[in-house]
């Protein structure tokens, strides 16, 4: 089989997704659980190898370009965050070992900011896609998730951004809290209320937490109503936060289909313009831009 | 075996904790892991049994007062919430239905809330215990725990509760999410500088939990210190939601000494006198209060 000129991957903590391209043409894709967190150094090799060894022409080396936690400290190879400001690609790709000839695999460092202290490693790079289809774009960026990230972007670089730990902490509640007995399934008529709590006292996040689990044993609450509004509440408190991200700006969201309508939902009555973006488009855009970085001799066998 | 004349028990989700007592001595005591969460309703007995079978006297009935969660819905018998505002004990305790004639098992009702919705269920003993040894007393109790309660006493009554997921979501946090990784002991040097950050600004909650993440990796953060700093935020921004419950109260901690020392911490420079109290001490002082409930029929054989 053949007929691909590269291969894209997203390696994340807990999934791998990669695509067989003919320039930006996806002729095959597939994905695996082998996220990072499951592998060892050396098995990062075999996990790729098990998804794309099919599609590798014969005879010539297929360059990798990857991004994600592989490029952690833990991962496959550790690609060094760049400081802000600058562009969300940039410097060199981190070049990961392998054994088989036919592959050179390339990773595409995170981004880190120095006060208040943050990171980002993945996301880099649906920015850079998303800057390379809007070229000139200035504004703010929100790829909401589970960690979801705000990020503001002028003259091509990123220039601040901060992490919220909402979409982690939804799921520790809705599923391993004492919440996990009086939410479960969605009713989109809880959101927008949960959103309001949210943001008018994010201070109170904790105790209408419990609310939700009271207003379950004595009013019967709906467990569709008690899970969407816990999932505004939690944004709620985030948009409060994120207030000088978004406040006077346009908002860029991107993201998966769900939540970003529930991040524009929610952004919706603050006279915010929002456009949304679709994270695997912006990863690809993204991975395809990182691939021109490479020198013409990047197609190079990986170091042994 | 034999010298008691009444048994109390705490019977919570997860733990089960029983006292054998001549009056208000504690003659015997012995607890298990056989909590609320792992038991069908006709499991409740045997494990009783299993712990105090050996203390009864023969020939009588013995009874047992009991408060926590197996007065809940899913538990030995339900003992429904009574309605704020109220003397924190009072009503009739609930009886649970039990085989063996030398017992006669009687539970400690909860208290409800409507508006906020809002449940205590274990915690009703201890106010009543705290009571019990400071009668006349006016004012604020706190106790922290997996679900902490700050509760408006007057006048012998409850008048106001509140309810925050503190500690359950310290346990979440620092056990099951990407923290885990950059928080581990405990210096008591995070905790004071992570209450300030959290009652300054408790809306910056989720941001300032992962930022916690990004120090650990760009430098180096200590994880005793990061572990004590989202301590000191989450009980910080606690503080700051339960502002209308301490300004200008006193307030009596009841609760481990660990924790109490902790909210004691938190609470000292904000002008608040402060006293603590041993949660087990109150618990065993509130359930010898609620034996002095049973009409003299009460030690009558469980209802078959």
């Amino acid at each position: 089989m053949s007929g691909i000129d590269w291969i894209a991957v997203d390696w994340g903590t807990s999934h791998l997704r990669v695509w067989g391209l003919a320039g930006d043409k996806v002729i095959y894709q597939a994905n695996s659980d082998q996220g990072m967190a499951h592998l060892a150094r050396s098995e990062f090799e075999g996990a790729l190898l098990a998804l794309v060894a099919e599609w590798l022409p014969d005879a010539q080396i297929t360059p990798v370009i990857a991004c994600g936690m592989l490029g952690s400290r833990q991962g496959w190879v550790e690609a060094p965050y760049r400081a802000l400001p600058c562009a969300p690609l940039g410097g060199t790709l981190a070049q990961a070992q392998c054994r088989d000839l036919r592959l050179s695999v390339h990773v595409v460092p995170g981004l880190k900011q120095t006060r208040p202290a943050d990171v980002i490693r993945g996301e880099e790079t649906q920015i850079a896609g998303f800057l390379a289809q809007h070229p000139g774009w200035d504004g703010v960026i929100c790829l909401p998730g589970t960690h979801s990230k705000w990020v503001h972007v002028s003259a091509g670089e990123v220039v601040s951004f901060q992490t919220f730990l909402t979409g982690e902490m939804f799921a520790l509640l809705s599923d391993q809290s004492v919440l996990r007995h009086t939410t479960a399934g969605w009713d989109d008529a809880g959101f927008r209320p949960g959103v309001e709590q949210g943001m008018e006292r994010p201070e109170r996040l904790m105790a209408r937490l419990f609310t939700l689990r009271a207003e379950g044993l004595l009013d019967g609450l709906d467990p569709g109503l008690a899970r969407a509004r816990l999932s505004g509440l939690l944004i709620g408190a985030e948009l409060a936060s994120a207030k000088p991200y978004w406040l006077g700006q346009r908002v860029a969201l991107i993201g998966a289909d769900v939540l970003m309508r529930n991040y524009a939902q929610a952004l919706g009555p603050l006279s915010v313009p929002v456009s949304t973006h679709d994270a695997t488009e912006m990863t690809l855009a993204g991975l395809s831009a990182a691939r021109a970085l490479l020198p013409e001799a990047g197609a190079r066998p990986c170091v042994n």
